[in-house]
């Protein structure tokens, strides 16, 4: 008999919620618009409201138990602490908050960890005991999974690779730092890479050169790349580079199985994988040398998320 | 009752095997001469010889078990595989060759893996879950624990920070990559950065000026700095500058409670540890501000390998 779970993904527009199957089939979703609440209370009582509906529709009478992925939620505490990119202040208390109208086991977590269990739960890492994954989006998050289970750290935010430095007093970082992985390799470090090689190749005139630097996005950037565009191969180059030396780095702490990697710039192809993987052998420790393997996550995009925060109750 | 074990650390030159009891007194300790062996058979009976006079000498009739700290002692195997500084190459299975003489539980492991063992039963980590230990000496090496446990990887070598590359395309590194932090922070590096800033400081008539470059030590500069040779002090500003990045780093990944760092540079001092802890202040993601302790190895210099190995029995 199948059993099911429920996964929220918390942004600061939307709130996704999905009924997740326990062979990771997404049965049915709703969302509520979070940028409309300044209710913390309202608005758990709405998503939990959604949860029921999803259960009623579906004629599911039980599930294991909550999932919720938030910017800042916090594993240990259950809590999200002082999220920029939402209207509740202060500490909301998410895990109780939730218990209160459903009373089922609720795990909260980071989105980047929320991914990694995503992938141990229900995509390539199914088998695996040692891996991390980078997820690439506006910035760069993390989850490192050792002996199957989540590096947490003492105060649950572990797995922060994006705020590595990789380049010491190199791009000003929004965390307050310089030379940050992120700052390089997020689809928006890439688009600052794109900006800086047009103002110092002054003869391209390319599609890029096109686009008013406050509207290029990375994927236009990848797009380009495949059609061939030489300043869009060398921005995937650069980034790829700087990407395969984070990887390398981050095996010679852990010593993973595989790297899995997730998000928009990643669907740049081999564009982008291609250098990613040639600096990775370059740099890799021969320590760890034919012991890693670079892959793709294997959570569809449109479901990552909610799938990550259902196997938080797997965990 | 107090109990016992035996602790091995393996050095290219020699071979030092302690009898420590449970609450990490050394009670005594032999030696043999490594490199005095191309036999691994007779040198693995040589020190089996050795533990049997150790317990006969002080009335012990049973010990918990053997822990072994080579350079590439694996782990999962029980092996050292083509260890370069050692006479005997391939694959020595120590293992099961040390247990067909002394019929208890025996562990191997690399030695800043076995350090950051000892630091956990027998040091200042006594009382945590999360730490990470830095050892510097002619290398960089590093021990991780997370939830109580080493981190050991897929292939049981894991936790190589010194092979962590701080600055892509930095100085050349014995391992075959370039920057890697143990060009700039082992007692090596430190005497590479001594030798380029007085290359370009000719103005400077310090006492180190006085040694030939192939005779100069990560101490001579420690000493110089001590008495305020103004080159020295910027020897050790660089150096814990850099070491502080590769600290905050490192705490992106596990988050622990502290890390400890151990080994002859750190004799140097608050020269060295200043300003360390200041750019590892700077440096640190804001999200770990506060949560980690930069701490002292608590082993004692002379033993400190034999203990790590000891622990290795009680993990």
């Amino acid at each position: 008999m199948n059993t099911y779970s429920i996964g929220i993904d918390i942004g600061g527009t939307n709130t996704d919620i999905g009924l997740v199957r326990d062979d990771g089939h997404v049965m049915a979703k709703k969302n509520i618009p979070t940028n409309k609440y300044f209710d913390a209370d309202i608005y758990v009582s709405d998503f939990c409201e959604q949860i029921k509906l999803l259960m009623q529709e579906n004629n599911i009478e039980a599930i294991d138990g909550i999932g919720i992925a938030a910017p800042v939620g916090n594993y240990y505490t259950g809590c999200i602490e002082n999220a920029s990119n939402l209207n509740f202040k202060g500490v909301i208390d998410l895990l109780r908050m939730t218990k209160s109208y459903i009373d089922v086991p609720v795990v909260v977590s980071n989105d980047a960890n929320a991914a990694a269990y995503g992938e141990l739960v229900y995509g390539g890492a199914k088998d695996m005991k040692h891996f991390i994954m980078f997820t690439l989006g506006t910035g760069v998050g993390s989850g490192v999974v050792v002996d199957g289970k989540l590096v947490l750290g003492k105060t649950g935010g572990a797995g922060e690779l994006g705020h590595a430095i990789l380049i010491p007093e190199g791009r000003q970082c929004g965390c307050g730092n310089k030379g940050c992985l992120e700052t390089y390799c997020s689809a928006t470090g890439i688009c600052r890479t794109a900006l800086e090689m047009m103002e110092n190749m002054p003869e391209y005139d390319g599609a890029l050169r096109k686009v008013a630097p406050e509207e290029l996005t990375s994927k236009m950037v990848g797009d380009a790349a495949k059609y061939g565009d030489p300043l869009a191969i060398k921005v995937f180059e650069k980034t790829g580079y700087l990407l395969g030396i984070a990887m390398a780095n981050a095996v010679t702490f852990s010593g993973p199985e595989a790297i899995f990697l997730f998000g928009g710039p990643v669907k740049a192809g081999d564009v982008l994988l291609e250098p990613a993987r040639k600096s990775f052998e370059e740099h890799l420790c021969f320590i760890f040398k034919d012991t890693v393997d670079i892959r793709i996550s294997e959570l569809p995009d449109n479901d990552a998320a909610i799938l990550g925060a259902a196997a938080l109750t797997k965990a």
